[in-house]
């Protein structure tokens, strides 16, 4: 690093926060960046701490990597990858081969080797250094490298003299060690090339556990060589094979990802029993479950024979996965089957068991030893909680911070989950919000804090198919990654909304769908490629939050399955309207203004204008399409928001209150446009509301 | 097939060429299709028959297939690709298993198999049946199931009852035997999935031949286990191992695609000669070319150790391709080499060869007879033709159909290329136009038409990427595979249009990346996603045809080569302009019409304007970029452009003849703009020069 501009950046002190802004922060409304000021760092996650140094380093066709100290050929895929990423990055034909690294453009230095399995507590910091010379990637070992790695491919940007990395010194280093994403793979399939390119996006934004939900009642998605009929029986066919999976071990590993196998049980485990009907508490037959929801058939936790067969799985599957985790679900256990087994019903009794709850410790408590047995540590969710249980377990949280405070006190260890549900279609800023040491987690004594290992994602599938799981993933997991690397106090919404873009470019570049499988499947719904009045309307609608999309069927006597197509606009659109949000944004800072007439003004007439004047084209493109005609309301409502908008600021420009049969009118169909429709929302409600509202009486005098 | 409309659509009859004008065309130039008419028919290449039947059959997740007749493990494979684009055409979950004919939706069924190493002149065949309750696809063979199998997708339309194929008896078979695409991968290597994903596009519109060609001055690009310092030092380390190219040939033979490899020689081969100089002319030492253009190096023909290496060496490669042709490439020898051998030119003397041409037809005469000990017919271009070779040779025409014609007068096969170089940046209305049997093939003799097999697109690639070769291959070739396929009178231009855009969406559900290359290559070029007015821009310019882009770096005194990196705009941008293309026919239309002030001038005036106005917000963009400075002219010279077209429009409103002054600045302008600027041309430019000359002295009096 030469002298220069010896600001010193540290992203995690309160102090420095206004420089953090100025580099992280202001996002473009208008859609061109009218700035030529020097570019901003799209680093995501943000890291640890960085210094800015003068000038920058150019890349060009020559540029070479070398690597000193520890080799190994991970070092060198990994080397081989970054020069494909960095080509992609830039168009450049930049070839690989090592290099001597005195004349490398970026030296690579590890000083040891990682554990040959990679463990939760190794460690992944770094210290890159780019001058406008060249580059110097320093790190404990391979995994700190694999870090730096994406840390430099982020820092390039186009310049007017090339593409460019800005000379910086960055040191960095994961606030948890436990940054995880899962996917459920039982309620739908997902082909190991989706589980692979979501792979290269976890390692992306430095992600490093892969939970892998791999059984539950709608299917049992591995080979089992053991039992053969609980993936033959119990998948449609649709299961991984053993050698599929040491493949994709082998990728994670050679990206840093943990692959952590989870086998929900003893409930959620419907597909065990079409192969294995004795595992299950009452006799069957059964068949694979092909609706939602959560459903009777448990395991049998009272006879020896289950214990044995999960004994002999267990260690079939502990081979399989090297990883020292293995989760065993345990959630959601309603004991509907063991109230009505007369076996089991006699069997708590002569333990005096009282609850299913005791009866599940008693199962766990099995399991446990089991999986000691074969080497693992037992992970679960919140209910396998219980104190007589080693302290090695770890307990993942879909309850919240309360749950995992309480187990840290009693020296458990966890994850939070709870926030990071993916398949709720929260937007970003929601889960970035949510901390692992927030609320009552973060009243913790600091030991106690400790063992809050990080987090993870959640991908449930009920709607996620290999369509369109990219874009319920990505770029929302992203701000997941943040939070679990970054230091506590990077916190700004705005700025992290611009860095998610950029990011989502990068894994757009990568081969990640989140992008492009849109308007694939907007241009499907409309057999043709002139959609651009349903592009307006699906710019503007989200799906239903939470559990409503069930909720919305069940009113409507519907019962959801697999065997829904998901080719409606709801599965189409992605969670979060990039369109409302900048809109919303507009708005208030219109109203927060007050400048009546202004440029801001006019950007808000045109988007409400075009809102208005859509339904015309739009509608007979909805009349060719049996999946558009749905959608019929909901571009009338779009219609009727952009003018009441237009309409409020009719009344706005001239300072006017409006009429209050007016007002009550605007106001009672805006609380009809809120309500789901086609399992849609409409996002810009509630700025049209806000709009309407500041001309009603207490607000617009002027 | 019930009664019903039986109108017997016949495509090759010029008798119903208007009924086909019904069926295939309205290209609609408003961004939304306001019609609700029955679906058009989106085949291409279009059918020898099709006869449309009552009402459709709804495709839904029931939809089975089933097998009758001939059997085979391909059948089933395709059987299961098919539900699988059935699948993603629609977004429906449906399940692959074969079930019983009798209870299947679509009954395939092939007589007898096909031969176990596809030829040249199998049957291609299928009569496709689709009634309102089931389908029948019925073919000699496997292949005229796979043909029929992707027309049976293309049938497959939205409705507003649901996703749907009309009922229709469509009775089908190819109009050439040879119907290919060679892609060049010395000059640029392209990876497997790369050529894999081609080759389903080359299904998709049912083309058979794959030709390879495989080593040329840039590279060579294959595993040779005899001679490994072939691939070892002539590649850099991009060849396909044996073991790929045995799998892509039965990738290729899966979709009914045959594989013809092509080893350019005795010129194009100073690859050869970095592991073996004693193969040349020349004592070497040889290097790599990383330029492009014709070179000096070519083999020895005289020497008896050059026809050892080459028996050898083409033996161990007539084994790796089991294809009956073989192609020896032949082209552009200049011997110059020879001209500077004492021994070569004595040896000519000897032979009393008294050119270059002569002493190549002595090689080629020899290569013959090695490739015809190895069971292999030779192929090659123009250049090989010479009376005494056998007549099972082929001669693939890039000088046209004279060639080709004097070649069949002799007995000889031909293909042409000539017309679908499409490296040569035309348009693909120009490769629509362009017959085997056009021209002097057109007054052949029945028999002798009989020798021009068909054609080949080819994908030279110099400027071409694994990142943009799908622009440069996709939609157009779809029109040579449909000259090649369908009959000849199959000639409307705007139907054409239509379907290419239609066929194009379909390649990109396949997942070929000619849709989506462009907008990241834009978004890295600016390094923002708020590319809208570089879209502007990039949508009406085109990169430089034929040869001009070499021309244009010779005069600026610049050698490209392979280090070029391919990420400027002109590698960004697609062949042809949609946008122009549009703009042209409204132009054209609104001049034809005479209708001042309509909805026609409305629209063209709302583009103009368009175009006036996006220097200023594109300025800044360009300012920040490397890649995008160059574009600075090109921006302004549109904004001028579409100030001229508005001001021409005044006039014509007006009924008045511009002022001499303001039309020969203008025209002078017009001349100016239409050169190359940033090795691209702008496509709006003679329209622009209409409107202009319309309102000149001779035209706008009123």
């Amino acid at each position: 690093m030469t002298a220069g501009r010896r600001i010193y950046w540290r992203f995690a002190s309160s102090a420095h926060r206004v420089l953090l802004a100025v580099i992280f922060s202001s996002i473009v409304l208008s859609p061109v960046i009218a700035d030529v000021s020097p570019p901003r760092f799209q680093l995501m996650p943000a890291p640890a701490s960085l210094r800015l140094g003068d000038g920058r380093l150019l890349i060009t066709q020559t540029f070479s990597v070398g690597i000193s100290g520890y080799k190994e050929a991970r070092l060198e895929r990994a080397a081989r990858r970054f020069i494909q990423n960095l080509s992609r990055r830039t168009g450049l034909p930049i070839s690989f081969h090592l290099s001597e690294p005195m004349k490398s453009t970026l030296v690579i230095h590890a000083e040891h080797a990682s554990q040959p399995v990679q463990e939760l507590d190794e460690d992944e910091s770094y210290t890159l250094e780019v001058t406008s010379s060249s580059a110097n990637l320093a790190a404990p070992n391979p995994l700190g490298v694999l870090r730096g790695l994406q840390t430099f491919l982020q820092l390039v940007q186009v310049t007017p003299e090339g593409f460019a990395a800005p000379a910086v010194r960055i040191e960095d280093k994961p606030r948890f060690p436990w940054r995880g994403l899962m996917i459920d793979v039982s309620r739908h399939f997902m082909p190991i090339d989706v589980l692979k390119r979501n792979l290269d996006g976890m390692e992306a934004v430095k992600m490093d556990v892969f939970h892998w939900h791999l059984s539950d009642n709608q299917g049992f998605r591995i080979e089992s060589k053991k039992f053969p009929k609980l993936h033959e029986l119990g998948s449609d066919g649709l299961y991984y094979t053993q050698e599929e999976v040491r493949e994709l071990i082998a990728y994670a590993r050679d990206r840093g990802i943990r692959v952590v196998p989870e086998f929900d049980m003893p409930g959620h485990t419907t597909a065990w029993f079409e192969g294995y009907p004795e595992l299950a508490s009452a006799p069957g037959p059964y068949e694979i479950e092909r609706r939602w929801g959560v459903f009777e058939p448990e395991m049998d936790p009272t006879r020896e024979e289950t214990y044995r067969f999960l004994d002999k799985f267990t260690g079939e599957m502990a081979e399989l996965f090297p990883d020292a985790y293995f989760h065993i679900g345990g959630d959601e256990v309603k004991g509907k089957q063991w109230d009505t087994n007369p076996k089991i019903q006699e069997f708590m009794r002569a333990h005096g068991f009282k609850t299913h709850r005791e009866l599940q410790e008693y199962f766990n408590a099995h399991i446990e030893k089991i999986l000691s047995k074969h080497h693992k540590h037992m992970a679960g969710w919140d209910e396998i909680l219980s104190p007589g249980l080693p302290k090695d377990i770890v307990i993942q949280s879909w309850r919240g911070q309360k749950s995992l405070a309480e187990a840290a006190k009693q020296g458990y260890r966890g994850l939070l989950s709870f926030g990071y549900y993916l398949d709720l279609m929260h937007p970003a800023f929601e889960h970035y919000s949510v901390d692992p040491l927030g609320d009552e987690a973060g009243l913790l004594a600091p030991e106690e804090q400790r063992l809050i290992l990080g987090g993870e994602a959640c991908m449930w599938t009920e709607y996620v198919s290999p369509e369109n799981i990219d874009s319920r993933i990505w770029p929302r997991t992203a701000v997941v990654a943040e939070r679990l690397w970054s230091p506590q106090d990077v916190q700004d919404v705005d700025a992290m909304y611009e860095r998610v873009e950029a990011v989502s470019g990068e894994l757009d570049e990568l081969g990640l769908t989140h992008r492009t499988s849109e308007m694939r499947m907007l241009r499907r719904m409309a057999g043709t490629d002139d959609i651009a009045p349903l592009v307006v309307l699906a710019n503007v609608v989200e799906p239903l939050k939470e559990y409503v999309r069930e909720e919305e069927a069940k009113k409507a006597g519907i019962e959801l399955s697999r065997d829904d197509a998901l080719n409606r606009l709801v599965d189409a659109v992605p969670p979060e309207s990039e369109t409302a949000r900048r809109f919303a944004r507009r708005v208030n800072n219109f109203l927060a203004g007050d400048s009546r007439g202004g440029a801001a003004e006019a950007e808000i007439r045109e988007q409400l204008t075009a809102w208005r004047d859509n339904d015309a084209p739009l509608e007979p493109l909805l009349q060719r399409s049996h999946l558009l005609q749905e959608l019929e309301p909901l571009s009338q409502k779009l219609a009727a928001l952009g003018n009441a908008g237009l309409q409020a600021l009719d009344y706005y420009d001239k300072g006017e209150r409006a009429p209050a049969e007016w007002t009550a009118l605007e106001l009672s169909f805006i609380e009809e446009a809120k309500k789901p429709q086609s399992d849609l929302l409409l996002m810009i409600v509630p700025s049209v509301q806000r709009l309407v509202e500041s001309v009603t009486a207490a607000n617009n005098t002027p």
